[in-house]
């Protein structure tokens, strides 16, 4: 049988118990060309907040009544297609379930010899694409840059300040916790930490940043993304990457009240979305293996598991409790 | 006699009775290398009330007690500096005062027969290099773009709308008022715009981009950026010029809640300040000079006299009560 988690009602504010309906259903049959794979974990991201709204946005949103759409990587278990065969690892956009059917357009192989599965929905998959043409392309990093990333022990942030380390720059992260400040500094090599929960974001900024900032990668928004903008240096790029801290909200949006100085510093916000990347993905994703390998770039998955423990799974985005790139797994081997 | 003003007290909100003291004083001396000037008209511009605030910004703050900062444009009337005759007519930073002394070096000559002198604080000054660096270098505006400036009956925003309209755009202006609407239309050859003090800016902006928004010039900020933003097109740049709705806050910036539409458009808001193209103010001004011989395009200075009279004329800016580039004329010819 497979287990689904279907959308059955827009959530307001954080998803609730009546958001999503766990159903279970007959293991698809394939058509010629399809194969079906078995998603043995699925990507949790904060972006799918956003998705399950009825606004319009860079991909349609979720259905009532759909599939919770979820990134996955799982295994090939039938196959009436000839470019896959049974026993390939995929990833794609297997949805929060247990079986999916592919045309095999949209699952991509992977090698599992190469890195643990779960690698390939985090720092290998969106999470690492996201970060990387993030602050390469938009962020426009060089040398010497000092660079603010927010959500900085997060599947995206961890992975964003290690690239603005090998690339040169001084690299401070906001995280929550001093569990998460340690693990920026201590294991990711950043050169700080601001820890949001227990000081002031603008003390805390003026501290490790007395240069002022050069690049800032923004996955929070809210307060954060203001003191950043208080403390940009001319000619500053803030990249918006996303808004956690705005996903639930019940009222507006809060908007930055700073955002005035991107006039006296020249400076500029630009917004960003990771499939417009996608004809890199893979030179990206080399780039990224090579580092991994030469032990520069380091990847960490907090994992939990059971399709039936989603909601409260996805819960720990927004809570901050999990530490890197939040997974779960959905079936047994 | 030298009258000048001066400014005595930090405004909190709009300037009062308070915030401004004339003084009267001799005329200047001058030493070797030095030029005396008698300004004619000086501008006022919305920036100015940025300027009164005791802030880090683009330029220093005005001090108590120091002339009140402002371009002007006058005539020599007495020069020990080789590079200026007495007759010549200059534009440059004059202040609020009659008379004032310059070692040349910030004084730019200019010709009264090539166009009215009003027109060398306007167009050909610093609101028309404003508007054509803004949106040709930030807005990078292209044949066939959907080209969106608020306050365009202003000084700014009326160039913004005529380069676009040169460079071959559509162009939609929002202003307050039917007579900005209809000048905005009828004599700078926009090919809409959206009445701001009459209609819902939101279902204006509908109506007059059908397409959506590729480039908005910002003069405003609050509710208008906000509007503005919820219509961006993919890839769409917003220059920020200036956030005149926000100038006398007694509380903070409105920041706009809809920021997120440029995560969602891929979209960027750059800010600008004019100072930073000045090598190049010669090759604009030229070329602004060329068009208005041709007719492409139109210059309108609001013009005011009386040094007495600045505050009241100072306060037109935020009031809406003018129409195109608002000058006072201090000093008679």
């Amino acid at each position: 049988m497979n287990k689904q988690l279907l959308l059955s009602k827009r959530p307001v504010g954080l998803p609730d118990e009546n958001t999503w309906t766990m159903t279970e259903t007959e293991i698809p049959s394939i058509s010629d060309g399809q194969i079906l794979v078995k998603n043995h974990y699925i990507s949790l991201d904060p972006a799918m907040r956003g998705w399950m709204n009825d606004a319009k946005s860079y991909i349609p949103p979720v259905q009532i009544g759909e599939v919770m759409r979820a990134g996955s990587v799982g295994e090939v278990v039938e196959s009436k297609n000839d470019a896959f065969q049974v026993g390939d690892f995929v990833t794609g956009w297997g949805g929060v379930q247990q079986y999916s059917v592919d045309d095999g357009k949209s699952m991509y192989k992977v090698d599992p010899s190469l890195a643990p599965l779960p690698t390939y929905i985090g720092t290998l998959g969106m999470p690492g694409m996201t970060a990387y043409f993030g602050i390469i392309r938009e962020g426009q990093i060089k040398e010497g840059d000092t660079v603010l990333v927010s959500g900085g022990a997060g599947a995206v942030g961890s992975v964003v300040g290690q690239i603005a380390k090998i690339k040169g720059c001084r690299v401070i992260g906001i995280a929550g916790g001093p569990d998460k400040c340690k693990y920026m500094t201590e294991t990711l090599g950043f050169d700080g930490a601001i820890d949001y929960k227990n000081e002031n974001v603008h003390a805390g900024i003026k501290r490790e940043c007395p240069k002022g900032i050069d690049v800032y990668f923004d996955n929070v928004g809210g307060d954060i993304l203001d003191a950043a903008l208080a403390r940009i240096n001319r000619g500053a790029r803030i990249v918006i990457c996303g808004a956690i801290s705005q996903y639930n909200n019940k009222e507006a949006v809060q908007g930055p009240k700073n955002y005035l100085s991107l006039l006296v510093n020249r400076a500029s916000m630009k917004g960003m979305v990771v499939m417009d990347y996608a004809k890199d993905y893979g030179m990206a994703a080399h780039e990224m293996g090579t580092w991994m390998a030469q032990g520069k770039l380091k990847s960490r998955e907090d994992i939990y598991e059971g399709i039936e423990n989603f909601r409260e799974t996805f819960l720990r985005l927004f809570s901050g409790e999990k530490m890197g790139k939040l997974v779960l797994k959905v079936i047994e081997d």
